[in-house]
């Protein structure tokens, strides 16, 4: 570890709140599902004394987060991101939460400004993430008239379909009537958004048909891929309290080896 | 003060070396003010580790910086950017470096990777900020198709001119001459974009011809604006060490209420 006699300290002004539950399965960019919905609310001492004021007319803020579920103990200095199916990268030269300080950066859109609570979408950020900073998009800043996106520019989301099955549509209509799913169309928008990034960890794409879980607005979407198509096989109560172990392992994730 | 019970300590990875001594005079925006160099480095810790490879690919970078200057002990709710003369806006509906956590969000330009330096352009940070994080630009996630900014979207840069004077004109060839200044043409444009922002505070801006002075690559770069001419009158080596003022107020620079 660095020496920590230069170190910063850091308060969160406030927390998300999000339909991600864990990091596996959470989009490795928010603009890649934006079906997913989040709030922000202020923590109680920045609250009632118009620190949004004039926010409502901005179409997208920055949300400047800190990653809680990734210490930075032991961060590397190289990283292996799925797109480039083995080769390595420099941790900084790469959108990796497993930065040395392990700070996010994300672009969300803004849907409404209530007061002290943000609505957002395109939120690539689990739930109960601290954020230390939110500022609005400035076109003169931050949109540059040409650019270059590196190694990243070379691939893009799979073509992967998604679909469900019976079994996972009639649990679907069961969640909606008890309210644990209060859109049903934005759900399933999300699960297909979510799945077609293909969440596996590299590791575990060579085991194809098995099954995997994502955990998405405390649901344990089930799901397998084989020949080009997620199907979605149930749609169950997170299992966490049971347990049970989902199939992928969230330690390895591939958010360990985020773009 | 908000409680500190859930504060987060970062620590820098590295700082950066820029031509502006001081905030006054430093750019609300690197992007208005492309001829702005600087150099990154890595604290050693982070050398030779290959952590920046494969990020020569990239043309700009984002720096997520902590303004050291501007410690956040008395953080407003709410700001006065210039642009607005005189109404306000909540300070996270703003740029303002004077936000909650004083956390500061730069696209640069990547000029070049030389190992663990990198060089940049278009940066709007004081000589020795302390850098938290770097991640490349990456359109996918960080620009949006359909976007709208604001408050902020109602001006622009100002129209107004920039001019040496004789005096200025010998001087500047002096610094060249002694390496002070090692590249004329770029030092000149630094000059034409940063006084065309106009620095000046807004209770400064009613006192026209008055001379004021911004700092630049360690020289003080004395103007006065009269009628859309921003007026270079002499250009001289930075006056700190001998103790003296120059007339614009440090503390209630425009960076105070930056957009």
């Amino acid at each position: 570890m660095q020496s920590q006699k230069d170190s910063i300290s850091l308060t969160p002004i406030g927390y998300i709140r999000s339909v991600f539950d864990r990091r596996f399965g959470t989009p490795r960019q928010g603009a890649l599902a934006p079906s997913s919905h989040a709030t922000f609310e202020l923590v109680p001492f920045w609250r009632d004394k118009g620190t949004f004021d004039s926010l409502e007319g901005f179409s997208h803020v920055w949300l400047i987060s800190y990653f809680h579920q990734n210490p930075s103990l032991n961060s590397p200095s190289k990283i292996h991101p799925p797109r480039l199916k083995g080769k390595s990268v420099g941790v900084l030269a790469s959108r990796s939460p497993h930065h040395p300080n392990p700070i996010g950066l994300t672009l969300a859109k803004l849907d409404k400004v209530e007061k002290d609570i943000l609505h957002l979408s395109g939120v690539d950020l689990v739930d109960g993430t601290p954020i230390l900073d939110i500022k609005p998009y400035l076109a003169e800043a931050d949109r540059p008239a040409d650019f270059t996106s590196g190694w990243a520019a070379t691939t893009g989301a799979t073509e992967a379909r998604c679909c469900f099955s019976p079994q996972a549509l009639d649990q679907l209509d069961a969640h909606c009537s008890r309210g644990a799913i209060r859109d049903r169309k934005r759900f399933i928008a999300l699960v297909e958004e979510v799945l077609r990034l293909d969440p596996r960890p590299l590791s575990y794409r060579e085991r194809a048909q098995e099954c995997f879980a994502v955990v998405l607005g405390g649901l344990d979407v089930h799901a397998r891929y084989e020949a080009g198509v997620f199907t979605v096989e149930s749609i169950q109560p997170f299992a966490q309290s049971t347990g049970r172990q989902t199939p992928a392992p969230s330690n390895t994730g591939p958010s360990s080896g985020q773009k």
